[in-house]
């Protein structure tokens, strides 16, 4: 199991709607808006690397909203 | 009573724009086109984190012109 | 209550100590280390922004190896 | 007058200080403890840019705990 | 007289021409395709800050091609 | 002969496309999809820096879905 | 197995002495002294996640000279 | 001729002592103390890289108060 925290900027005003359609994502354990750099954090999990790539670029990405994401992944 | 400071990227040639409206905005206390990183550092206040994130989200990033954002809640 | 995500670097070689001992702290959720632009990412609450500074100044930022941190205050 | 936003990183746990003595500096309009990339968000004012070089060299830099400082000059 | 580098980060494919027109502009002392962080970076003088907005906001940022900028006034 | 590496990010759901793209041109001797602030890494050589800008410019930054690129030059 | 890219920032005049030390580590494939926001570049290998943070952790962030490390596993 | 910016983050309260050390080296073109990211901005000349990397690793890092330094090689 692979875990990773992935960090999601949003398109303006959109932030709300990204964040509900990442809750309904089976990988997607914890999903929050948040101040700061970016403005969305979520906490997923994948079978392997290549599910992970597969989670950010074809569900996770694929959002109307998403901007740049830049994934964590969990090492220890 | 949340304070923070906004700091924002603005699309080519819209700073005044962006600026003039954001001064039309009650809970934005104060607003300045700068030079650096970004192009234009907001002063806003709200009553609850809630709010801070409507004003960013349903207000401020709705002008047009306006880029990303970032969020830096006053602290103490 | 204030949640937040905290990005943590840490010094040479030191990333398995700061993640053990934060794990000690009751208003640290969950603290992983990671890959990527920071070292560890932790998750945290706190009653008041007040009460989050201090947990951040006083205890996080008092272990040994913690560098710069970054906090990102949940806001929905 | 040439007016400025001056973020602040500071050293672990030293935000608290570095902010008490910002405030003694006539200089320093206001400066608040942050969430977020930096630590410390100062607006200050000076007479010429070169007046604003040493405000920040000779006067903020030596108090202990400032670490980076970026400078972003008002335009407008 | 207010000295200033700005860099600018240009659309895919674009940075000779964004460079040939800055070359047009008075106002460009210098003007060079870098590698690295940023596409491009500029030597630029104005009269005054207000003067340095309008050359960034209503010449740079005209030009096809030109993304983000980020400005650093020469203090010294 | 100069060597490069020159970090990539793509647009939503497009790393694997880019990362096929690029592999088809002989100056690109590697080229990674990773996790972290960006989305793919090439290894890339040319014959002088002008033909560095070249490859850049006229064949990577043409593919669809390259958005900012950021280039190292090994210098050793 | 799995592969990564690690940028080291290193400390002043130190660039040299830290990229031959990391020649000298099996898991580090290729390591080069580049230009850019980071001063090397180093493409290394590990059985798994644990072994990439030992080896981040207790080889390469050993060396002295070494600074800021960011990992950066490759996804595809 | 390797001509490059190089941009340079200085010690707390160093920046004019950087900066005047910087000018009496024959290859630095011309250094200004800035307002903006970093605290110098150097335009430097070298016969290759390898003595582009002399320069920097050798000269500019050895000063006092030199911190991070980012080379932009000038590509066109």
């Amino acid at each position: 199991m692979v875990e990773a925290y992935v960090t999601i900027q949003t398109g303006a005003g959109t932030a709300r709607d990204v964040v509900e359609q990442l809750r309904t994502l089976d990988n997607v354990v914890k999903a929050s808006i948040v101040a700061g750099e970016f403005d969305i954090v979520a906490e997923v999990e994948a079978d392997s690397e290549r599910d992970l790539l597969g989670l950010i670029s074809d569900d996770i990405q694929q959002f109307e909203g998403v901007g740049r994401t830049s994934t964590c992944i969990v090492l220890g």
